[in-house]
């Protein structure tokens, strides 16, 4: 079994690397804060000095932070991941990051003479802690071999999409769709509603057709108790189908339905909603 | 039990009533091709003469014809439901028909001393066999009341939803968002391809997540396979969210995402895919 | 010289008579309200009894009503123009009225032996005043010859476009045009104004180059000035353009934007600017 | 009277050059290519040997090249722009660039010393050489006051809009609404001939109105006589388009109607007319 290391222990990297000590993992762990690696240290996690000590002392390092800059910190400089790579370990970033910055870990590490995996993941809180996320990953195929018995650990599954760049491009497909059937969704029940429908009717008969989906049954219940509690904050998925629209630009792939969907969420944004959860786009339809 | 008539014998109203036989219900039939009762009549069924005897003879006389024209004419005239309902019995019409004809009906039916429900369905041919239908009920509802052990042989489920109307209100909101649904996912499937994913990537991807439902699994098959039979006609969706954008202007209720969508559907009849399945939007949108 | 009648003397009517008595035409006018008859006759007019009296003594019966259930009622009854009409006189509307209104009219004219001529205007007030009107002529064409010179004095152009309801067709394409136009100009304001350039650079700009039109600069400065006294109300333009929507619907022309110029206006009659000019579009955009 | 360089002999700049020659300004050229500056000298031109040359000898430098990569490589490097400037010296670039591109030249220009003004045009080859470009100026507020005689030369407009980037952001709100405009347009020729009215009755009576603008006479006569012939090419559009789609992104606006007319012009552009004129929209309208 392949020694492993964590950078990045926030809410989703903690339940991960749970996750992977209670599956047996020899599991060494660094956080900015230090104070946050006691608790997996009781669980009998290795403490690991810098990203550099852990990329040095474990087979496989993963990662996962907040954002971009974050990414491409713990990477880059004299206590990062390059600089403790070496010829042939690997490291996994699972971070939802932009193209640009992907590229530049890429080389960073492949430069120092490591393999270099992207794996940003579908799914919030909930999934990490009961190890069912979805894993989008992509880059050195060796690696994603390597990284597999971890990956069935931390998700239901974990496909292997290609060279850097389409992890990413998988989680903009999926997120834009999303979004768009948050958008018909949220015009849908408000047309029903003003017809002098119920909202339960309505949730009732969409749940029980072909549309039935776990989104419309969760996120319907929300709208209908106004409940817009945080989950997946609606400015990220707004910049998510930004830039699938800018990737459909690339490809010369026209996609009204998308682009007017990212002009209702834009609407949200503007009104105010950025922080709230998706569904509060609703407010702006209804 | 209440004594039952079945008028209209297609693929739809032939499946339906022999479940309604076979659960053991009194069951008279009648079909404008009186061949097509006979096996019907084998089954136990009576055969009826007209749709005034039929409506004359039966507790309960449900109708399922192919447009509105049709369940108009079965209603209206000398040998009409109209005409044989006398007072207190109940007619209960599971044709798709416009508003307008519905309330036609409705009018013919009470002014006749009957009471009436309009109840459309969602589901096509095999729910209608495996007795899984939705029915969508509105209008008298004592009629309702009188109806549900039918109903709960020929559906899975069978709201009530109010006055004459909201039947036909509630389809028009399910399939406008059925429309929106798939008109993002066949941008979201366009887009992951030319971006270099595979399209099993793309539908195992959105299969495990939170937006999975049967059409994406079911429409998602057909589109990677360029397999457009028809199973719901495009030029019926493209109708029903024509009078969905329409009801929104009625209502004051914007709708920018169906209204697009409905342009989306719009172009692929008039690329002449109009008879195709309603999978075949797919096809301009590529 | 054709003798002349003239039935609807509001704001348009009364300033597109006054325009025929002064070119020398010999005039009879009628009104729901008598009073307002007055003005005319001390210019020279002589006064109808009912519709039916002025359709008997004039050559052309010209009207102008404010709405298709006046335009039908002047035309139907014991006292209408379809009474009086007779053989080889001629009826026409300058009127707006829906399609079936038109065809409803022309019907009783026709019938009665007359000849039709629908001529919706492109237009408000003060085009009215100065016989400058834009005159959308569709119908019996010799009597489109014969009113020719009557067109002329009220309007600076008026084009025979084919059979009934081409008249009413060209409207809806030149008002979803008009639409189209003022959403995107709002857009272009807005975005503009949040950029940091100011309304005056921009409208200058645009006046300058090959957009320049007579509408960008006569709204562009009521924007700028928050000012949105109708001269066009709101709602009208929203029913053009979904009428323009459902033309292109019935045709198999998907026109994506105008349905979502659609939308905006939608967005605008539901923010409550109904009633306001087509200008306040701007306060649900910016 | 100031020296002036002009670098940058295309089909634009060119025109522009002779134009200020002609007015007597004491020009000295450089291009490229140096076999084009024959015909300026032979009008009374100094030739320049590199940008640098120009760059010192002239008290105002303009350039107009054809694209970012150009304009950058004529400032920077050691025969560049940057490199002769010196203290005091002005450089205005009227080559139409990117937001990024322009800020990268405006540092290397005031870093060395120089004042900076982006001056992008509207219009095309005619404008050019007639002298009625519209000149859309920003940056060093002095530079601009020295400039303005031989703005006054070549364009008919040339207002000062701020700081660098504001002439950039007024070029996409003025393409954007051209570009939604076209799209509506065409739209509604398409829905008034399949009406049956004629082309030649659509631009008659939106000539006669409160819309008649000259490019609606310009690309309706070329789209009635399927001629594509380019002055303004698709892609370009296109690209504006999307720019400015992208910028409402960044200010939080809103803008439906641009970002479907954005999708209509990526239809054309998939459709493989990109290089034709922004007019040929129409054949994926219509």
């Amino acid at each position: 079994m392949k020694s492993i290391g964590f950078l990045g222990l926030g809410i989703m990297g903690k339940a991960m690397a749970v996750n992977l000590i209670k599956a047996g993992f020899n599991v060494t762990v660094w956080n900015r804060n230090p104070a946050k690696t006691d608790e997996l240290v009781a669980l009998g996690a290795a403490h690991g000095s810098t990203p550099k000590a852990v990329a040095e002392q474990c087979d496989l390092t993963f990662a996962m932070v907040s954002d971009p800059e974050a990414a491409l910190a713990i990477c880059q400089g004299k206590e990062g991941v390059a600089a403790g790579i070496g010829e042939g370990r690997g490291y996994i970033d699972m971070s939802t990051v932009d193209d640009t910055t992907s590229q530049a870990i890429a080389r960073a590490i492949t430069q120092a003479g490591g393999r270099f995996l992207e794996a940003p993941v579908s799914g919030t809180k909930k999934p990490a802690e009961d190890g069912t996320l979805i894993i989008l990953a992509a880059g050195d195929e060796s690696l994603y071999q390597d990284a597999l018995p971890a990956f069935e650990v931390m998700g239901k599954m974990s496909p292997y999409l290609g060279e850097v760049g389409q992890g990413a491009n998988m989680k903009l497909v999926v997120n834009m769709m999303m979004g768009g059937m948050l958008s018909i969704f949220s015009e849908g029940l408000s047309l029903g509603l003003k017809a002098g429908l119920t909202g339960d009717q309505i949730l009732d008969v969409v749940g029980a057709g072909a549309m039935a989906n776990p989104m419309f049954a969760g996120k319907g219940a929300m709208l209908l108790n106004e409940n817009y509690t945080t989950s997946f904050p609606l400015k990220h998925m707004q910049k998510d189908m930004r830039l699938a629209v800018a990737l459909g630009d690339k490809l010369d792939q026209p996609m009204p339905t998308a682009a007017i969907a990212n002009e209702a969420f834009k609407q949200a944004l503007k009104a105010g909603f950025g922080d709230e959860d998706i569904a509060a786009i609703y407010k702006t339809v209804k």
